[in-house]
Order: structure tokens, then sequence, then C-alpha cells
């Protein structure tokens, strides 16, 4: 069966709001630096009323990478559940105008599309409150089998470990994945997530994972130790690669056969790092899918989470095509 | 009557879709760079179906106007029609975050909330296509007579003109206005607003407007010529004061007692357009309203205006006051 894609991805849908704050706003509203909460609705609307003005941009973590994997110039494709409404247009528009496959049937008669209220301090860190709506709603039915054969490499969003179906979305998925012979990737998403469902985690990558993203703090959590190093020396024996970001200290890719250190690309300014984790991964899943080497795919990461972080939003505002051109990538 | 207000403004309420595109993607769509074209509601979808990916914010001429004076520290209001749908909350809650007094009903029922679609070229300059749905149903009923008389200057935009009950709450604020003291503003908006409107706009702006806003082109239709300094010295008997901008060449002021001449504000990279005449407005409004002189409201002008061009979307995303202290204005 031949490869129509590079990649494709199955994720929770969101459209991002995302507008300044300062840290004393973060500690009145008691939310944590940094990390991604879950909220309802009610929740949603009272943060939203005190948020400052802000932007709304598609997002959803893996929904971003398999963007930036279209504006590397691959061919990706997406899974995911909108609603029926506004900001659902606004997603299916978004991914689909860079070039990405998305045919998940909208939710109808439920929870509104998915929408993430992202609070970015003046260091350009953002903090995420996320209500699921739409997104939550993910089944095995949305998955297309024909799609996954197709791909390359398939990438799975550690945030839907949370709920029933879509874990069970996920199994099936790597299963139809492994079955004809492709390459299976997950992020770690986030601490918490990690924090919540450890052993199931850690079972699934040992079984079905060959590439595993995560960032410091996640893959610290996974192993259970304060230790970097330690965390990755633990790691290795569970995963074929794992791609491990360190913010400005760029990444560590650790394989069967040994560790690639990557430089972080340079930034004039630091606006906005939603999406730089998703980036990287996009960078990255390109170049694996194109054989490149994993020094090669770790700067290719390094480059796209260098162009997020250089604005707000979190998704390509430069072709990614052109600076990895320009970059000799 | 104290002044609670420095500016309160009329405008289309309207929620920007931006996105960058080629000066080819302009000539096939067979949009007129730079202008502001309406369009309908299956015009605006079929438009949106083939523009790039974009990020959503929310824009309007007047809105991002007070959205500036807010910026600077002014105290300003808002008169505009959004529907009660999702994007007339992001409306709402934008305008309200930033500190502007908001209270005009939502319309129900009705069209949508307004959406303008707007093409960035590579060189920054915006061209929009506007679905006014809504805004468009801004009738007298909706003007709150003591917030006008509350507010030093009344800001109306030109793009009011076109329909015929917004033209009559136009009369009627600028009645308002007029019977308690105030100065009354004006901005042509676009150059076809003012070939579809010239005779009413002049007879408006001769026997209503203290202080008229014009770009190059606007002012040279307005006084049909081609000459700047011709549409300059026609236009001089007819308005106290008006504040004529011509981009990176800055700005002139003509009064009846003299001409200045303001440069434009330095910047790094011209990004996005969108929303240079309205921070114009603002700075030179709220300078203005606390009685400064006329070069400095313009250079006031000049700093907010280089702001938003500095970035995607129409509203400041550093504040203006910040700015405007740090330049000893």
């Amino acid at each position: 069966m031949p490869e129509l894609y590079d990649v494709v991805a199955i994720g929770n849908a969101i459209v991002d709001v995302i507008a300044p704050c300062s840290e004393d706003f973060l500690a009145n509203e008691g939310l944590i630096k940094g990390s991604m909460a879950l909220i309802d609705e009610a929740q949603a609307q009272q943060l939203y009323d005190r948020m400052a003005p802000g932007i709304e941009a598609s997002g959803g973590s893996a929904a971003n990478t398999v963007a930036g994997v279209a504006s590397l110039g691959g061919r990706s494709a997406y899974v995911g559940k909108v609603a029926a409404d506004v900001l659902g247009e606004v997603f299916a528009h978004d991914i689909g105008a860079i070039g990405v496959s998305f045919a998940t049937a909208p939710l109808k008669g439920g929870a509104a599309t998915a929408r993430s209220l992202i609070n970015v301090t003046p260091d350009g860190q953002r903090t995420m409150s996320t209500f699921l709506g739409a997104s939550n709603a993910l089944t095995p039915a949305d998955l297309d089998a024909e799609m996954i054969k197709a791909a390359s490499v398939l990438y799975l969003e550690g945030y839907l470990f949370d709920p029933e179906e879509a874990r069970k979305a996920f199994a099936k998925a790597a299963t139809v994945a492994r079955d004809a012979g492709r390459k299976i990737s997950l992020t770690l998403s986030d601490g918490f997530v990690v924090d919540r469902h450890r052993a199931g985690l850690m079972a699934f990558i040992e079984s079905d994972v060959d590439i595993l993203f995560a960032n410091e703090t996640e893959v610290k959590m996974l192993m259970q130790t304060d230790d970097f190093d330690a965390a990755a020396a633990g790691l290795r024996p569970h995963v074929e690669i794992a791609a491990l970001t360190r913010s400005e200290k760029g990444s560590v890719i650790i394989s069967k056969t040994g560790t690639e250190t990557v430089a972080a690309a340079p930034v004039d300014a630091v606006v906005d790092t939603t999406g730089a984790g998703d980036q990287y991964a996009a960078g990255f899943l390109f170049g694996f899918a194109r054989g490149r080497s994993l020094q090669d795919c770790g700067r290719l990461g390094s480059l796209a989470a260098a162009e997020v972080i250089s604005h707000y939003g979190p998704r390509p505002q430069t072709p990614f095509k052109d600076l990895a051109a320009k970059a000799g990538l």
C-alpha cells in the first residue's frame, strides 16, 4: 500500500483563545503556570469574563503538529471532533486551508466545539484552561482505517488518555497502524496527564510506541525522578526512540543506539510559547517520515518550535518549508 | 455635566478573520488591494473557503479606536450592533476586557455578527471583504443620549454612511453632542465610501464635524483632486481640524490657524497594516480630549499606529500607555 501521508494524527480538536496576563492573574485564578487544566463550560465562561482581550486561533496539540507538517511541505491527515458551530467551522477551515486532510464528522446536538483559554505571562509562558466540549466525544467509530494505513507515522496526543472512548480509539488506531507496518508516535502532552495515567501510559509505550515525545517535566513525572539524565536513562529500555524537549536547552534524542543532543534554534524574543512542543514534533516527524537522521529530525523540530514561539498563536505564520530551506535542512 | 468619557464612538461591530495571501490571490479573487468591499453571506463563505488559515480578532474601525483610547489610559465607550452568537460574545468580551463601556443590545433572530475577511499581502497591506450582518441593523434607538453627552468627543465611522438607519443615528448623535457642547469627529473610512456619499459627507462635515480623519486616498477623493496638497488646501475652509494620514510619510494636521506635519513613528517590520488608521485616530483623540497640542495629538497617533502594524490584528498588544510614557508623551 502506498504511503499517501507522512503523518496522521488523532487529538482534541480545539480553538484557542489567547490573551496576555500578569503573574498575579494566574495566582488570583488559582492557575498553575505552564500547565493545562480541564474546566467545564461554566468555569470557562467565568474565566473568559476575567481574561484580557485576546485573539482566537485554531489549536489542539496534534492538530498544530499536522499543520506544522503541512507547512514543511509534508502530507498529513487529522482525526478529531468539533461541533457543528462557528468555532467548529473555523477549526475545519484552518486545518483544511493549510492542506491537512480532515474528514471527522462534526458532533451534532451535543457540546460546543472545545476551546482552550490560554493566558500568556510576560515571559511568553502559556497556561491553558481547556473546556473539552465536543472534542471529548471522539470514539473508535470516528477512525478511518484506510487513512491510518496510508500514513508513515501515526501520531497520538496524550491528552486523549483521559476520556475512555478516545483511549479505545487509540488502541484501535495503534493496532491498525502496527498491522500495516507503520510507526506509532505519542506525545505525553502534560505532566498532569502523566500523573493521572502513569501505568496505562507506560504499558502503552512499551507495547505500541516507536517514538515518544515528552518535555522535561513530563519525562521526569513518567520516570518518577527529579533528575533529567536519570529519567532519560531510565526510559531508554522502554522505547525505540524518545525525543525529549528542554525549552531553551534544546532537545535530547535517545534511541537504542545512542543519544543525540540538539540545540534550540535562536529566537529574537519569545512572545508566546503556545505550540512549541507541537511544532517540535512536527519538524521531527516530518524529518522521520522522510528518512532523515535523528540529528536532522531534532534540528527540524528546533527550527519549527523557534518560529511558533516568536508570535501569538500555535501554528506557523511563516512557511516552515522556507525556513528549512534557508537553514539548509 | 461631568465628562465621564474621553471618547464615545459609533461604528460597525465586526470580528476580523485575518490571513496572509499572495498578490496573485487578490487578483484571482477580483479584490482591489487596500480597499474594503462589502460582500453578502454567501460571498463571505466562498471567499473564506479559499483563504489561508487565519486568526480571529475583534475589529471594527471605531471599536479599534476606542480600544486604543483605553490602552492609552483613556475612558471610552462604544455603540455598535452584534448578534447573540459566539462571535458577538467574542466582540463584547474583547472590548469590555480592555475597559471600554459597551452596552448596545445584541440583535436577536436576525443576521449573524459581522465579519471582515482580511487578506494580508507580504508587504503588510490589508484588503478587506466585509459581511456586515448584524452591524447593519444599528438604529437611532440604539443610542444612549446620556453616554454621548458624557464624552468629550463623539467619534463616528464613515462606513456607517451606507445603511440609512445608521446615518439617521449619526445625525441624532451629532445633535445630542453639539447641544451638550461636545466635539464631533468623523473618519472617512474608505475611498469607496467617499465615492458613494461625497455630497452627503461634505454637507455633514460642514454642518457637524470638528475633527476629520482621512487618509491620502480618501481626502483626494473627497476633494476630487490627484494632488494631496491641493486636497488639503481645498479642505481647510470646510472643517476646524483635519488629520490627514499618509502611511510612512506620517500625517498632516490642518486647522484654521496653520498646518502641523508629524513624522511616522519607526517600525522594525510592517506585518499587517490592519488598524493603522484606527489607532492613529485613537492616539490623536486621546491627546485632543486631554487638551494636548495638535503636534502631540499627531505624535500619539503615530506611536499607536506604529505598534499596531508591527503584528497581526487591529488592536494594541503592548499597552499604548507604556509606549507613550517611554516616548515622553
